[in-house]
């Protein structure tokens, strides 16, 4: 069985990190599956979804990664098509990628202690960001 | 339900990127299914699957940004295995990964406006690649 | 159909690398499913798991390379938090991924015959690492 649905998610732009593992567990328990792989997708190409130990320091440490790694920079072939000055958050984004999937059993995610499903937001400006949760269980 | 059917791509080698947003699209449609997760696949250790905004500045700096992080180099473990000067389409290739998941409604994939599903050749000569698309849903 | 299983590794700690491709078999094999795909899963926020070459060389240059990008340092953020010097493992981790997607036709892997599925400890000790393996299918 499937079961989709979506939820929002306002970002402040560049860097901004969200701990989304209560949104996504709540789309989980209104399935009422219990054994299965629930798929989060964020639309659009400059946002990433993963899984990390959410804590201060983490929540710093990735972004400022990423951006010694694919500094921002109006020098990317991107550029020359929009002039909008976020080449980077386009490679960022595609490097990690768009979702992640978790499994879980007995209608629980099958997640480490420290470990969380986060939204990074790898563009310039505030997104209002939609991500949609494709349960697919039994 | 499962559906399931491949494709082939030709690609000229190292840094070679497709738009295969159509081809999979193809397959879904095949499928008659309304709700779920598409699964695409590159067979072989050497080859990227992911999304991105598909237009020739990123599909440019893209291949170029992964040749600065993992470039190209005899020294790498891998050449002593077969000394055929590709450990770095490998190392890029396991890095972004071989595969993707997007989820679809309705029929229609769950994708931004500018967000395309591409292929990217990381081995140093010309593939003939097989991409399998397994659409899950009901 | 949903098949769930699990199996243990025991990892020496960072770099440590194995070729889990027959232990995910088993369980694949074990559903009796001929179509679909298989999902693997680290429970925990520094392990990797995705396919690779399973060969001596690219068994260095993997680790050798994320330790070049996201090096070992106690100036991470994550630092602050713990003080146990696995900044890098998470980074690392993360950017990787703990989970992959294997698509399956008639029973068998639509696997490379050089792509086999890796698991990467990034953690600095021996770890005990449960995997989860989702299998779905018909």
């Amino acid at each position: 069985m499937i079961f989709q649905n979506t939820f929002k998610l306002s970002t402040s732009g560049h860097r901004d990190m969200h701990d989304i593992t209560e949104d996504v567990n709540k789309i989980l328990q209104k399935s009422n599956l219990k054994k299965g792989i629930v798929n989060i997708f964020n639309i659009g190409s400059t946002g990433v979804i993963g899984t990390i130990e959410f804590e201060p320091g983490l929540k710093r440490d990735l972004p400022e990664m990423l951006d010694k790694l694919l500094p921002p920079s109006r020098n990317y072939g991107h550029e020359e098509m929009w002039h909008d000055g976020n080449g980077h958050s386009h490679l960022q984004a595609s490097t990690l990628g768009p979702s992640i999937n978790i499994p879980f059993t007995e209608g629980n995610f099958q997640l480490g202690t420290w470990q969380q499903i986060f939204h990074l937001e790898c563009d310039i400006k505030p997104r209002n960001r939609k991500i949609i949760v494709t349960v697919n269980g039994e």
